[in-house]
């Protein structure tokens, strides 16, 4: 029986919303056409937008619905800069559909650093802030609620707190938080926070910008009025429907899911007694997620090693795989005390290689709704099991 | 039983591609991690790249996957102005997923006049490209295979021919087209083409832009590096697989929907025998759409009182349904002739009825891959009853 602990990359389907999204492929209408199949349509990415909102605590009134994370990501971090944002602040850790997105639409983002346990320097924040140059427009940051590679969950309503009194716009990567841990929009004080459906339950390709009255949003795609004008496109009808669905059952599940972290830990300190480092032990982290750092071991080959085992996880974020490259998110924590504001050019990588900081490649273990104890168990047994051979070979070479 | 004549809003899911977006569903791997599910999920996004392209004659490599039409005709206007166009020249009747991106990305948008029967003015092209200047860049044009809202099929290949002996780039938006004719990238001559799924009977939310090699294609999306780097965010993986088996049902039932024509001008016989007009009924059309004008007699109300008889069709484009304006391609068709090199401002209407023209509210039929004969009489017996209904109480009034 194959394991399957890569929920940060993508969750199992639901089956709720399986379900919805089949009863949405049968309706057979366009939410925009106003004849009887169209108002099924309507209806049914309607009562997705009240479940998704529900799940954060939001009115559905401010949420739009996009094709994923990142769209919902790039819909925040334009918007901010319509509305003046000349220097987004980015959490050096955020995921590359944030850095990229920053670093490719203004000339200079700012990189917020973070502990050696990867949470976000709040001192760091309120001291920039500080000094904020009007000609540098409104102060915007971006930050997740919980990183993807390390499962770190960030001081969110802190951060909102300094930005607000500074006049700033945060916006909140929610995508791996949703569904993992309870996740309220207005107790956090984020002005845009997107979510994902694929990574609590529900089909890929789906995701939403949930936005408070006061951030104004600016549309990116143009054409039909949907979406209130903000995404123009038919709207991705099953997935909505199924991400409505994932949302119902992910809020219902949430008691289950957060007791999970006991099972990781077990997992964890057998993989420690093997002289594996877990990133971000000492911080609040999401009850799933274990990214462990093993000396001299590649987690590229980890990850083909286990999968042979039939346990699959992943190295770094799934985004990237394929291409070996160092995670960014690790390395940000090396630099943690160091004077280091740097420039995210799309080179930081680079940067920080060449001042000896090699970021390291992770292997990340990630569990969520339909995980039992015994996936973490199997892990253990295969990641020592492999261990110990990897070391065998490298004795005898 | 309900009629369903409006395809070009949204096709009903064929049943392959409801098994193929099903089957997806409960993969459960990310396709890019590189473990077992992961690879699955790659196998399925590969094979539907393979099923969609040969549609229309492309290469698979050439293929980007998309969130829709929509996404698709944004990617290949804006690629083309970072390739230095500065001018898009957009043919007067494009689908507003064309118009406003163009309007909205440039400065100045050329507006390519159609004929009186909606057919693209390929003298105006000619004449227009002699006198192009160096600096408004390349010329890039774009065009529909075949409109929205009338069915009628552009003289793509000529414009084609037309645009690349001024080194130009022609973008076809083959949305409505691909699936109910017989669709030859190459013989088209099409720099870029797009291609939405749930036109065809795939699910919503995906779609798709073929690009010849010679076209430099140009990320919308940042963030992990899917669709070679292309277009950022996990893949719509049940969208896609469900597209890739929509694309070959399509191939396969290509000759019977090819067919549609004769029921189609059937019912449109009837209809004109009653007053009614008939948009581009001169020109080559899709088999299986009409779009009918009558004078005074409101097409949202036409549409209201036709779904009360359980026959469901569309007033203009589903788009942009629950605002009442008019059609700006009816508008367009009743420019012709008038030396009328307009710029698409956002406000072609509004100046278009200033100067007399209102456009006018079109009924639109369209059918597809499901649609039998009885669907198009029951449509013409509904809207003839109709029609007598509103014709006495306007007497009596």
């Amino acid at each position: 029986m194959a394991v399957y602990l890569d929920y940060n990359a993508t969750a199992p389907i639901r089956p709720e919303a399986r379900e919805a999204a089949m009863c949405a492929l049968d309706i057979g209408g366009n939410p925009s056409s106003i004849h009887a199949n169209g108002r099924l349509a309507r209806a049914a990415v309607e009562q997705a937008r009240g479940e998704v909102a529900g799940l954060v605590g939001a009115s559905p009134e401010g949420l739009t619905f996009t094709s994923g994370g990142t769209e919902a990501n790039a819909l925040a971090i334009t918007s901010a800069i319509a509305a003046g944002a000349k220097k987004p602040i980015v959490l050096m850790t955020e995921h590359d559909s944030t850095l990229n997105t920053a670093t490719a639409s203004v000339l200079w983002t700012e990189a917020w650093p973070v502990s050696a346990d990867g949470v976000a320097d709040l001192d760091w924040l309120r001291d920039r802030l500080k000094t904020w140059r009007k000609e540098d427009g409104a102060p915007f940051a971006a930050m997740s609620l919980a990183n993807h590679e390390t499962g770190v969950i960030q001081p969110v309503a802190q951060a909102a707190a300094i930005l607000h009194e500074a006049g700033g716009w945060l916006h909140v990567d929610a995508v791996q938080a949703a569904g993992k841990i309870a996740v309220d929009f207005r107790a956090l004080g984020a002005d845009t926070l997107s979510l994902s459906g694929h990574k609590l339950g529900a089909p890929q390709g789906v995701g939403a910008l949930i936005a408070a009255p006061r951030a104004k949003l600016q549309r990116r795609q143009f054409g039909g009025g949907q979406e209130r004008g903000l995404r123009a496109g038919t709207e991705n009808l099953s997935g909505v429907a199924g991400f409505g669905a994932a949302a119902s059952a992910a809020l219902r599940d949430l008691p289950f899911v957060e007791d999970q972290s006991q099972w990781r830990d077990a997992a964890a300190e057998r993989l420690q007694s093997e002289s594996a480092f877990v990133a971000g032990e000492a911080a609040l982290r999401l009850p799933g997620t274990l990214c462990v750092v093993t000396d001299g071991w590649d987690s590229q080959l980890q990850v083909m090693t286990l999968d042979l085992s039939g346990v699959m996880v992943s190295a770094g974020s799934a985004c990237s795989s394929g291409k070996v490259t160092a995670s960014h998110v690790l390395a940000a924590m090396q630099m943690a005390g160091m004077n280091a504001t740097a420039r995210f050019s799309g080179q930081m990588l680079t940067a920080m290689k060449s001042a000896g900081l090699t970021g390291g490649f992770g292997l990340r273990a990630s569990g969520g709704w339909a995980t039992v104890e015994d996936d973490w168990v199997q892990f253990a047994d295969a990641w020592i099991g492999a261990h110990a051979r990897h070391a065998q070979r490298r004795k005898v070479a």
